[in-house]
This record gives structure tokens, C-alpha cells and sequence, in this order.
């Protein structure tokens, strides 16, 4: 595999792996009171627009990523909502 | 402009922009407890990693939506580092 793809593939990983901690952190404290729900509303949309940009294109990468952090942000989304104070 | 670029354009502007409002939370509240250290660790680790590989690809767009991404996620990781309770 070629150097520039792994950095490419670390890159959508750790975009992709970061909001796992937040998501079991906001599980765990049931407080999310310093969480912007304008963030999580606007990113939500934001992979949903790059899930929809990769089937479009059909390109897996972008469809596979985007699946994995849509899952992690609406986990995040629902928490704010449920746990806001 | 095609339709999908304009999907795509608009999916990079929602994944950037969504971390303007908690950038603007963090600052106004000084509280920064609910935010995981680990996501914002990783999460800029990632988005230097596109950074660079937009650099070695030579990919505009990728290259300026991570540069915006990059100084509003360090922005946010500074500031939980220095409010954190």
C-alpha cells in the first residue's frame, strides 16, 4: 500500500475513532451540559450530506467512514438531549 | 456547478463549521468538563493527518477545510485543557 494512502487511512480513522471517547464519556457521566448542541446538529447533517456525497460518487471509503461516525455523533446528539442538566 | 459537488461542498462546510459553535460555547461558559480530552486528542491528530495528506496529493478543498477544522479543534482542546473544572 502506498505511503500516502495509510496517512489517508490514519486521517479518516482518527476523525472517525475521536468521537468514540465522547460518546462513552457522555454514556458514563449522563452530562453533557458543556456539549454545543448546535455542533452536534450541524456535524450530524454534515455526515449525513458526506454519506449521501459518497453514494453518489460510490466511493466505499467515504460511505464506510461516514457510517461508523454517523453512528458515534447521533449517539452523542441523543445523549445531549436526554442528559442536558 | 454539478449536484454532487454541491453536496460535497456543503457536507466539508457542516463538518467544519460545526465546530465554530462549540468553539464560541467553550469560551463564553469557561467549562469544559463534559468535553473528552481523548476526542479532541485524537481529533486533531486525525485532522493534521488530512492536512498532510491533502499537502502530498496537492488537494485544495482538502487542504483549506482542514486548515479551518485544525485551528477551531486546537482552539477547543485548549480550552479544555485550561478550563477543565
Amino acid at each position: 500500500m502506498e505511503f500516502i494512502t495509510i496517512i489517508g487511512l490514519a486521517a479518516g480513522f482518527c476523525t472517525t475513532a475521536a468521537f468514540l471517547p465522547q460518546a462513552i464519556k457522555t454514556w458514563k457521566t449522563k452530562s453533557a451540559k458543556d456539549l454545543s448542541l448546535g455542533m452536534y446538529l450541524i456535524f450530524c447533517t454534515g455526515v449525513l450530506l458526506w454519506l449521501t456525497y459518497g453514494i453518489l460518487i460510490s466511493d466505499l471509503p467515504i460511505i464506510l467512514t461516514n457510517l461508523a461516525t454517523i453512528i458515534l455523533a447521533v449517539s452523542i446528539l441523543y445523549f445531549k438531549l436526554s442528559y442536558n442538566d
